[in-house]
Parts: C-alpha cells; sequence; structure tokens
C-alpha cells in the first residue's frame, strides 16, 4: 500500500466544482474514475482544497491509498491519457502514509483575475470577470495592505462558513494591471469559504471609489459579511498552488 | 449610406475560420447575421484577414455599408448584444466609402503561443500548441533575425498560395519566455498563406536543436516549401492588430 499525492490542474467551466456530486461532473469523480480505471480499485481520492464551480486551478493537490505496483511517478502521466483535456496531473508522487495535504501547514496562493477593458476579450471570457468601470489600483492595492497579517475575516466569509474560527493570516495581496487585465494575488495560510472572492469583491468597490482603503479596518472590525462587498463570479478565480510548509511529506 | 469599420477580437477554437462556408459557423457569418438582425439590410462584411479555422484575434478588422441611422460608434454596442460570446465587436467607426482594410498599407501583429511544460496547462489549452520538448529560445531569436527585412518567403507559404508575388517584408520578430509559454510575436507589411505558422514551426525546430539558427539564410534562398519547417497548428496563433499606416480611413 502506498499513498500517492497529485496536483492537478483544471479549467473548472465545465465542472460543478471539486467535490463528487450526486450525478454532477466534478473534478473529484473524474479524477476517481480515471484512478479506478487504471488500479481497479475502488480509490477515492481525497482533496486539499474543495474549489467552487466554475472555478480554476493550476495546482491543487489530492492524496489516494493504492496497492498499485505502477511507481507514484508514473501516475501523472497514465491518468493524462484518461482524463478530459481540461483536467491535468501536471505531477504525481509517493508521500507517507500519514501525509494529508489538507491537514499539515500550507500557503495558498489564488489569482483573482478581471479583464478590464471596453468590451469582454473573447480569449479571457472563462478566466476572468468582466467589467469595464474604471478602477483605481493604487488604491486597491492600498486597501490590500490593511487585509495583509492575521485578523477575523469573518465580514470576508460566506455565512454558511461552518469554519470553528474566523481567524485567518494573509501573507501578502499584490493588486497589479497586466495587458487588459487587473489581477489580485493573495496568499495565505488558510482561507475561509468564499474569502478569496469577496476580498476580490470588495477590492473592487475601493477601486471604483465607492469607499476608502482606509475602510476595509472597520469591515474588518465589524465581523459582519453585510459590510463587505459583494462575492466576485467564480470563473475569475484560480488556485494558483499550495506550499507544503512542514516536512511531513 | 456609410461605410462602418470594425475591429473585431474572437476566440477561433468552434469556428471553421474567419470565411463563410455553407453550413459551417464562421466569424463572418455570425457578423452577417448579426448586423442584418440590427439593419434589416442584406449586409455582408468584408474582412481584412481571413483568418483559418482555429485561429484566434483581438483585432481583425472588416468593414461593411449600410443606410441605417445609428452612429457608426454604436454598432460595436449593438452588436455585441446579438454576438455568441466568443465574438466581440471591440471598436467600430465610421471611415470613408472608399476605405477597405485589405487594400490600404498595413502593418499586422501575430502572436504564436506555445504551451511548453511538461503537461499542458487546461487553462491554455485553446490558445497554445503544446509541447514538452526543451527549446533554446536565444537561437529561436537569433534565427529570427535572418527572417526579418524584405525577403522572398516563398520557403514560408502554404503551397497553396494564390498570392502574385511571395516577397514580403517582416518589420520585427521577437521570441520571448512568459510564465509556462514561449511567445512568438511576428510584425509585418503583409503575409502569406500561413506564413506565421511555418515561422512558427521552423524556429520550434531550430529551437529544439535541429537545425542551426545560421541555417534560415539557406531555408529562405532555397524557395522551396519542403526546406522549412511544418506548420504550427492553428489553436497557437493570434491575430493581434492591424495598424492602418496610411492617412486613408
Amino acid at each position: 500500500m502506498k499513498r500517492v499525492l497529485l496536483k492537478v490542474a483544471y479549467d473548472g467551466t465545465n465542472y460543478h466544482g471539486w467535490q463528487v456530486q450526486d450525478g454532477s461532473a466534478t473534478i473529484e469523480s473524474e479524477l476517481n474514475r480515471a484512478i479506478n480505471e487504471i488500479t481497479h480499485e475502488q480509490i477515492e481520492v481525497s482533496g486539499a482544497s474543495r474549489t467552487d464551480a466554475g472555478v480554476h486551478a493550476r495546482g491543487n493537490l489530492a492524496v489516494f491509498d493504492t496497492n498499485a505496483r505502477m511507481p507514484a511517478e508514473k501516475f501523472s502521466y497514465a491518468l493524462n491519457t484518461r482524463l478530459p483535456e481540461d483536467i491535468r496531473v501536471v505531477e504525481s508522487s509517493e508521500v507517507s502514509m500519514e501525509f494529508h495535504p489538507r491537514f499539515v501547514d500550507t500557503e495558498k496562493t489564488y489569482m483573482y483575475r478581471i479583464c478590464n477593458a471596453e468590451f469582454p476579450d473573447p480569449l479571457k471570457r472563462l478566466y476572468t470577470f468582466f467589467s469595464y468601470t474604471k478602477y483605481d489600483v493604487d488604491k486597491m492595492q492600498k486597501a490590500a495592505e490593511y487585509l495583509t497579517g492575521e485578523h477575523d475575516f469573518k465580514s470576508f466569509a460566506s455565512i454558511h462558513t461552518q469554519a470553528k474560527t474566523t481567524v485567518r493570516e494573509i501573507t501578502g495581496i499584490k493588486v497589479e494591471r497586466a495587458d487588459n487585465e487587473i489581477q489580485i494575488t493573495v496568499k495565505g495560510y488558510g482561507f475561509l469559504y468564499n474569502m478569496v472572492r469577496i476580498i476580490a469583491g470588495t477590492l473592487l468597490e475601493i477601486g471604483a471609489g465607492k469607499y476608502a482603503p482606509e475602510s476595509i479596518k472597520d469591515i474588518l472590525e465589524a465581523c459582519d459579511r453585510s459590510k463587505a462587498g459583494p462575492t466576485a463570479p467564480a470563473q475569475g478565480l484560480t488556485l494558483i498552488e499550495i506550499k507544503i510548509l512542514d516536512g511531513t511529506v
């Protein structure tokens, strides 16, 4: 028996998110099917991040246990021949039987992309949120600084969050223009449900001049979801990387 | 009667190219349909560049003549409500009745994108050619310098070209790495059928070490399509811009 860690990239457009749901195509169900075709075992992967419907990833992580003799490194090649082309296993490796990417310290990097032009860019329509509003990126960056560090992010969590504590630590937020896009890169040690999309929605309102960058302080303090901006649409969000911080792999 | 110039962006994935073909969805046929819905005239647009099936554009140009009273600038907004979301009119303006983007001096910019990683990137699969081969980008750039300037590009044209002369002028080629991509940007005053894709295919063979950068000189001199590299796949190619050079708009 060995445990295999997968690094998975996907275009979330055509999936109902990561998690298996009866009757809907999900990333997890496609991975389970492909793994079971190879191993002939009834394996279910366990993911690090259950991304929502429409959210994309360049580096989500998942583990599964198998008796297959195939070396862990070969699974990426074998799985990619059986997966649809909008899902790729970009790396596979053997980890200890105790290792689970959800239960070790990690730093996650998300990018929220806004196509900011007069009209949508057809080549980016699936991977960005489109808005023709004029945004002040400097104000967005200034507001982002107030979010960096350890805070109670209750105002930036879905009211459906099941987390025991809403205190999280953001290690950095960068807001940049690139081509016809605004890119918001958020790094942190853990995120609440919808947190990055609510941060994006709030920074966009600040960039549009709806309120001042400093008002982030009041929003955080309020611990009230209704004080923050809207949840930005799923298709603009990409989970870029999950970095394993401790040495338990 | 007035002539309207459209700047058109599209994801070519789901189309059989620009040009109207019986029974197939094309960019031109979608534009004609949308314009006719608005004007109730039997209008056919005339494009600057008849891109192939699968090729993308951020700035192709087309003109049409109409008696509609709608100001030319408003057509972009009106058309976008009637076009599928993989086609956008990003600008519309009135031009003189004599103006046609195919018959004035223009400088065109194309980008050929190669996703160069161990595995394809699902988020770029529709807009790049995937290759895991290791390429020497400096060699590709060096080879590209030999293509710059006025040459007989017969070796770099499809044998089906109907051009009277195969002499063209390339004003610049840039080969760069960006993220997990190699991007080949080609600018010139006119291109032969498949020319950019054959240039990309040839530069990739040079980057892979199949022959030296200097061999471009022999390939040009041979005036023989079989001496150049393969035609790189359509989905990696994007027509970025057509710049009108004279003052006839």
